[in-house]
This record gives C-alpha cells, structure tokens and sequence, in this order.
C-alpha cells in the first residue's frame, strides 16, 4: 500500500478528480497549501527586512492506494494536472504500513481492493 | 518510530482527542481538509461542464509516537470517531525515520518516550 | 529522497524561509495546523461538556529532497526556528520511494537534484 501525494495547481483539481474516477480512483484527500519550487529568477534577493517571499497557492491530493494501482495512478494526475508552464508541481509516493476503515474498525488492505474492484467498483 | 494520521468527521474531534489523552497521548497535529471515499451512489455522473464533485469536510490528526503505542493508539481513534455511518473515515500508519525537538535541537525517540513515561507523563 | 517535515511557530515561518535558501533549499509546501504537544500544566483536566481542549496555531513546512541535504536542512531549521521556549515544534523525517515533476512528466531524482546543484542552483 502506498500514498500517492500530488501537489498541484488549484484550477486543474477538478479535471484530475475526473482523470482519477477514470480509472476507478474514488477515495482521495484534499487541502490547501501555498508553496514554491525551484527559483529561476533574480528576484526575492535578500534584503533584510524587506525581504519577501511569494508563495504560490497549490492544492495537495492524497490517494493511498493498492500497489498495482500506483504507476496508472500517477500517469493520470500528470496528463490531468500538467500545463507544460512552470509551477504544475510534484507527485510524491510514500510507504504506507498500514490502513483502516473506521467505520468497520477492520484493516482496509489490497486484497479488499481487489474484492472491491473485482465488484466492479 | 510511526506517524498515526487520521482522518475522521469534524465532530469527532473533540471525543477523540479525550481519548487519547486518556491513554496518555497529548501531542499531536491538525488540520482542515477536505475528501471522497468509495463512491456507492450514482450521483457525480460525467456531466461535460456540468460535472460537480462533492468533497466532504473532514479533519485530519497526526500522530507521531514510538512504536509500542501504535496499536492502542489506532483502537482508540476508532472507538471514539466511529458513528458507525458511511464516511466515518480511515487511519494510516506511516514510517518516521528521525524525530528531533526544535527547542532542544535534540533527537525525540523512543527512548525520550520511555523515560517520560516512567516519570508518569 | 526524503521529506523533512517541520511543525513551527508562525512567525518564525519567513526566517526559516531564509535559512533554507542560504544552504540553496529553495522548494517546499506551507500549511497551516493547529496542535499540541506535551501537556505540563495543571489546566485541562476532564470536565465533562465543559472540557476545552486549546489547540495552538502552527505551520507545517514540507521539504522534499535528496538524502544529503537532510543533516544540513534540519540544523538550518533548528536555528531559524528556535526561540527556547516551550512549543517551538518538530521535524520529522519520512522516506520518499518516488518523485515525479508534472510539467517534465520525468521522474525528480538525486541525481537531477546533484546536476542542479553542479549548475549552481
Ligand atoms: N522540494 C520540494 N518539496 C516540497 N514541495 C515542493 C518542492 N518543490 C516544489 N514543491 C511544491 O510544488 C509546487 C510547485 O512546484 P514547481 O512545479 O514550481 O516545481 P519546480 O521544481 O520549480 O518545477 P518547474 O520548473 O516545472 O516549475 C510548489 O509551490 C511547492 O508547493
Ligand atoms: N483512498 C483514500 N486515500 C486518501 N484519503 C481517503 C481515501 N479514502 C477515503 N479517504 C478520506 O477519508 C474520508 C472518509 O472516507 P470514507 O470513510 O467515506 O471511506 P470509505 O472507504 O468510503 O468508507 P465507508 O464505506 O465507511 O464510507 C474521505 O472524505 C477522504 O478524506
Ligand atoms: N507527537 C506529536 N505528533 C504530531 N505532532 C506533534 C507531536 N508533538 C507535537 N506536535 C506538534 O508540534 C507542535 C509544537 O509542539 P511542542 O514544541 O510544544 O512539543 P513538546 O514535545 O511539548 O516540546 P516543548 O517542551 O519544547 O514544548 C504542536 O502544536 C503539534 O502541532
Ligand atoms: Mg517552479
Ligand atoms: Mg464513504
Ligand atoms: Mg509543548
């Protein structure tokens, strides 16, 4: 089980929930962040109390998801959440060790993904 | 060392965070966010433009804590956010290499866990 | 790769800023969360309905990067951050099994992080 971790423009969020659903993608989180990524221009130099950083607002997705599911997973949220301009972010994979579903208090792991999606979820 | 996140319903909050503290688990983070679980209604159908997604507030807790205390700590989130409803939520365990203090600059780790346990934390 | 992740008081979020971009760490993602941590006073105690729990205002800067980077950034963050008193917050560190730019659609590995590092970033 991994989390799929995209951190992307707010206005291509709606198109990638629609390239996720898809796909069978159906759980996801979402929250608002502000950030920055690799700073090419001259400006923002030091300036001591002036001194000024822009943070740009992005929205961040979270998808935990079988294994099998992870490369699929992430070529969609590219093709969905890409402009080709710079700033349309990162995806991220982290381990996941465990999950649950409060709801049942049961383990939520891969094999109910597979019951899940040989249901035609 | 683990992360326990969890997400749960707003209005569970406060319950959950009485049952942690009652097994004696007083630091942890939060934050807004919003999301979807499994999808069994036929409503959010493609709609070209049209097309809404419906994304339910929530709130997520982190849990960051040696691992003796996963186990409990994950039953007692799910006794206090479960309602039994659909939409009650899921609990992640994530692998935290390195914990340290800011104000100390110190390592934070289990040992640190320990002692402050005997001293009846 | 990595994710640093540093749970920090408000106002020392722009110092922190500085600190990373004078070791030449110029991208991460900003939220904003509210927690506790170790509870040391006498306030708080169980009161049935009346029981309020007071959750401090926090930022959680995240910091993806290559394994290298980690000992430096974290001493960075531990001096920009820390005032000395109680509540200056955490760094956690988590592993990262994959990195992806949207707008490349390539894969953001350590050896690009070494090639840009090379070029002077
Ligand atoms: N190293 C990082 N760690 C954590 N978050 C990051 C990192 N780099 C970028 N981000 C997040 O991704 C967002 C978008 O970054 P961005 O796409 O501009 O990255 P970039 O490396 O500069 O690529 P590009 O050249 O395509 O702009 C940032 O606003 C920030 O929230
Ligand atoms: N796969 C997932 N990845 C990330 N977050 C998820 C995922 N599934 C659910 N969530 C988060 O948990 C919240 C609650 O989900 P929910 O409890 O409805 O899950 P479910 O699998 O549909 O279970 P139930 O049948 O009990 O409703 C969602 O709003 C979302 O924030
Ligand atoms: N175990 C934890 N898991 C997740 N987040 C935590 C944890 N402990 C603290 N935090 C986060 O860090 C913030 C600051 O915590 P704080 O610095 O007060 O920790 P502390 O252990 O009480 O140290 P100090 O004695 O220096 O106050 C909290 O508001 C919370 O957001
Ligand atoms: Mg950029
Ligand atoms: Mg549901
Ligand atoms: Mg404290």
């Amino acid at each position: 089980m991994k989390k799929i971790e995209a951190i992307i423009r707010p206005e291509r969020l709606t198109e990638t929930i629609k390239g996720l659903k898809s796909i069978g993608i159906t759980g996801f989180t979402v929250s608002q962040v502000v950030g920055r990524g690799k700073q090419k221009d001259t400006k923002g130099v030091y300036r001591g109390k002036n001194y000024q950083v822009t943070l740009h607002p992005k929205v961040k997705l979270e998808i935990v998801l079988s294994d099998y599911l992870v490369e699929s997973t992430i070529q969609t949220v590219v093709k969905a959440a890409q402009t080709g301009e710079e700033g349309d972010g990162k995806i991220y994979v982290y381990p996941i060790l465990e999950a649950y579903n409060i709801r049942t208090g049961k383990f939520d792991d891969d094999i109910d993904d597979l019951v899940n999606r040989e249901e035609g979820l």
